[in-house]
């Protein structure tokens, strides 16, 4: 029976893979065959599922007409870390889960931020009925602004979220007003087809929610970014209740984060950095302190403030989005701050440095953050003084390690004592969390999220351990189009889902023959040949001048940049002697003839840039 | 009396850090005053040393004239990873004990490689006799190459520092033969008024050594990069008798490998990643296994040969530097290759995949090494398929996190199980080993090397547990003087220290300017300006044209580019008709109207090159 099993599910597995294929570069025709193919397999697959697990039929079939399913399509948040969004679509209703944008890759030079393409939505505007929005993370809220210049709908999410999109808002000039809800906890809105209740959960955030999405096929369990925290901080511990109801009730799929997937065990409590802090304060108390964090962290800075009153210290906060997230967060009521505790930076100098706590942000390295600022010392406010005690309380997200180590190099440097061990637990389930949420809510179908690869990959294998058959594990790519019901899962499609780069205010204006251009000129250099000619006899009348930028320092390469010219006018005296007058023809044997010569002298390969002016 | 000594201890290190302030600064009169206060100052110290410590004084002061020391030069290897090389000098003998390079910064855009300025090396050359290098690897002999030409002297090294030595200059040309000799462990050299003993060590590298520099005013310990391997898979364990019996003698100072400082406990023995490999090679005896190490590590790729051989393997090395290696290591007598084990990657379709290892370069996930072409589908020879499993024997560098998750990412897409636990075990010492040395050596001052600021001064704070006064642990800089002996330790100078940048073939031929536009251009982009002007009446003959790359797509962009010639036109026009003569007076203008209209309209700043050319 096992071995049968395993061939079938090698049979479905390929058979999927091929879909994938075909589908991916699929003409119409093309398709449809496949999805008949594909359906026969699903058929067999499902029976194999019904055979091999118990597990509770999604109640709503009855209503759905045969072969009709949900179609999931994540638009992001597959392929890289952050830009997270995904749409869920049911006849005349589309509703879009979260909607964040993720930074640039090492490769994107000169890119301030990626935000997804929506051109899905777009096409089917009149069919969105809402972004819901899990928690207040850039990653899931950052492309808010630019999306909903295009795409109007109603947001829905709890009071922190809602306010730090406000917040987002206020900075974006949108074309016409939008309509934004606070949800709270158990409650459920409807939009379209759709019902969606907001679950409790936790997270390096407050607020945070789980989704529950009732749809025509089934509920949909999509867990957002989340912990199980038993002592959380701030309010209570996620709602398990509510995710054993959905369980009996019957779960047709989980959207799980896989962050922190290969990780075993539980994530600890928000709590025991708190007690932490408390030793670190017991132990340096002759000693200023400045703790480096997330600024959405606002349970974090609650337990600072926390330390810093138990231990008579004032507290000053620095950074602009710390400043902002700790002035809303105060205002809805998301942290307890005891009177009189808060200093301007000002007024820093009026109390000794054992009396004081700096909160500030930079916990990631970041060049132009508060703490960086002080540790290169060009922060305007505060420098690091022998003695200093600085925390960091932060991991390093993958990519910032080194910065970071710059930064605690600086610090250090300067006789600050740094402190990074046991500051800080991650806001993300291990494995063990994980398992628990599968065995509350039993799914039929397991699709992982929030990862890269090889997260979602390991997130199959655990949920497979959970007893959800292998071909009932389904990692997408962005862009696909899944359609689910209780009877099978299918890729039917695929859509536009490349993220789109934004440079200062212009998005989606630098593409990859821009970033190409971007990449060579900083690995080489430039030279720019200019030179004019007579219109009609190609004579020539000025130049070839040179001038470069990025290749050598030119004032000690004199000689070079003389050779280069005489390569330049060995070249232009070639083609006017065999009377080329074709520009482009002159501009490239220029390019060539430069380009071989500097290659041989000196192995580099600079951007070549000929440019001929005509007089007439 | 603590009290007291913790007083003076305060006093002594700001004697110090002034003294290092002003040395820094130095005019030639106020170095002489503050060495002189300095020695007073260093009087006291030794003082409170003697009475808070009881050490062996060292054994040869006798024939030192008073006050003359030492000098411990590092010209590298401090501020960053990589670079290490130190020069030893004593009246008319210098000594350099290795030569490496570092890998750029992420900032050193176009930059390969990064080597020591030898500058006092090339000043002082007579007084220069020989390289004594400690092990292999290219933080080590990476530099000798480039300092050879300029500083020939001869260079010592064990059996395979010496093979490897010889492969890396057979791709270069020197200007006039170096003598080159091999020396065993146990033997020492004689250099000047130097005696180099070399002692066995243990790393992540065959015939790595420590250095017993017998100088004339006591013994420097040297450790080089180290661990403490009590079951070696190659050789023998370090030679921790010859420790001990120096530390008998005296020792002077300890100058040891700081790297894995802040790690508790004790390195694992290199042998438990072969039983990883055999459990893994148990575990997968249906796939094809590919590992990818650092191609140094002779003992891993040992290991790999020997399970491979135990379950009836044939193995295939692919990727150049891997292949170099492992000739040399073969030839040398390094490697145990059973008969008819190793096959020509041409081969690999006679054999089944289960019967197949393939050892690899590409663990740090550089784009061009032989895994990473693979993973990303363009390897010529190799290409990945469902079912392969993946060993990643390595951990990533610092700053390679992200390129090394993207290979593995790109693996799993294609099917490849991946494994990267346990199938690594550092090459360096944690604090128990370190502490062990100590125990052993009992030095005078600690002198941490290898390592950033953080590391080294978590170093001092170990050597003070280990009972070494604090003011006897010295942080160095690169460039820095120390002139040392029992009486004293004090910083007398600085010298020229900076890395140079090697790109292509030129040597120290870019530098910040070159970078600096480098910078400038790979997040921003260009815009040239060209236009011809009559020389004497400055009417406008041809232009303005503009030519830009990696600003935006021009194609997409063309009212953006008319727009922008427009200003430049009306600033040209302002120009002349005010009878602005002076070109660089119009070029200005130009440019700071177009990168106003650009900030004001896209929050963006290309480089900016206006042109002009004259027609007389």
């Amino acid at each position: 029976m096992k071995k049968e099993t395993e061939n079938q599910d090698r049979i479905l597995s390929e058979g999927i893979e091929k879909a994938k294929r075909v589908v991916r570069r699929a003409t119409k025709p093309q398709t449809v065959k496949t999805k008949a193919a594909e359906d026969k397999q699903v058929e067999k697959k499902t029976a194999v599922a019904r055979r091999t697990t118990r597990r509770p039929a999604a109640k709503k079939t009855a209503q759905v007409e045969f072969g009709k399913g949900l179609k999931i399509i994540p638009l992001g948040g597959l392929e890289q870390i952050g830009m997270n969004i995904t749409a869920f679509e049911y006849d005349d209703s589309i509703i879009v889960v979260d909607c964040g944008l993720s930074f640039p890759e090492d490769d994107m030079l000169g890119i301030d931020l990626v935000i997804p393409d929506v051109t899905y939505l777009k096409e089917n505007i009149d069919k969105v009925k809402g972004f819901v929005i899990t928690h207040g993370h850039e990653d899931h809220i950052g492309a808010l602004p630019y999306v909903l210049k295009e795409v109007n709908a109603p947001v829905y999410g709890t009071k922190l979220t809602m306010g730090l999109i406000e917040n987002k808002l206020k900075e974006h000039v949108l074309p016409k007003p939008v309509k934004r809800k606070v949800v709270s906890y158990g409650q459920a809105i409807n939009l379209g087809c759709f019902r969606i209740e907001f679950i409790r959960t936790n997270h390096s955030i407050s607020d945070a929610a789980a989704l529950a999405i009732f749809s025509p096929v089934g509920i949909i369990v999509h867990t957002g970014d989340f912990k199980v925290d038993f002592t959380p901080v701030n309010g209570d511990t996620i709602d398990l209740q509510r995710f054993a109801e959905l369980g009996k009730k019957g779960v047709l799929a989980l959207m799980g984060d896989s962050t922190n997937i290969m990780k075993p065990g539980f994530t600890m409590s928000e709590r025991t950095v708190g007690k932490t802090f408390d030793n670190i304060f017991a132990e340096n108390e002759k000693s200023r302190i400045i703790v480096a964090t997330f600024a959405s962290n606002v349970d974090r800075v609650q337990q600072i403030i926390n330390s810093a009153a138990k231990f008579g210290r004032k507290v000053v906060v620095e950074g602009r989005s710390m400043v902002n997230v700790i002035t809303t967060a105060t205002e809805l009521g998301y942290l307890d701050i005891p009177n009189n505790i808060m200093i301007e930076m000002e007024q820093m100098t009026n109390y000794p440095p054992e009396k004081l706590v700096l909160i500030t942000t930079g916990s990631q390295g970041e060049a132009m953050a508060a703490l960086s600022r002080m540790a290169a010392n060009i922060h305007r406010k505060v420098s690091i003084q022998p003695g200093d005690t600085v925390i960091f309380s932060s991991r390093p997200i993958p990519g910032n390690e080194k910065s970071v180590s710059k930064v605690i190099n600086e610090l250090s440097e300067k006789g600050a004592n740094v402190i990074v061990q046991d500051t800080h637990v991650s806001g993300h389930a291990c494995q063990e969390e994980m398992k628990l949420i599968y065995a509350l809510t039993k799914p039929q179908y397991a699709i992982p999220i929030h990862g890269e690869f090889q997260h979602r990959k390991a997130h199959t294998e655990l949920a497979q351990q959970m007893g959800i058959p292998k071909e009932n594990t389904l990692l997408l790519s962005s862009g696909d189009v899944l359609e689910i019901s209780p009877e099978r899962a299918a890729l039917v499609g695929k859509v536009q889902a490349q993220g789109i780069m934004v440079d200062g205010l212009g998005v989606g204006d630098v593409g990859n023959i821009v970033l190409r251009d971007r990449q060579h000129l900083s690995e080489n250099g430039l030279i720019i040949i200019v030179l004019t000619l007579e219109k009609y006899t190609n004579q020539l009348l000025a130049g070839p001048d040179i001038v470069s930028r990025g290749f050598v320092y030119v004032r000690e390469s004199e000689y070079l940049m003389d050779e280069a010219k005489g390569i330049v006018y060995a070249a232009l005296e070639r083609c006017l002697d065999n009377n080329v007058s074709d520009w482009s023809k002159i501009k490239t044997e220029i390019k060539d003839s430069l380009s071989d010569f500097l290659w041989k002298k000196m192995k580099r390969n600079p951007m070549i840039l000929p440019i001929i002016m005509e007089i007439e």
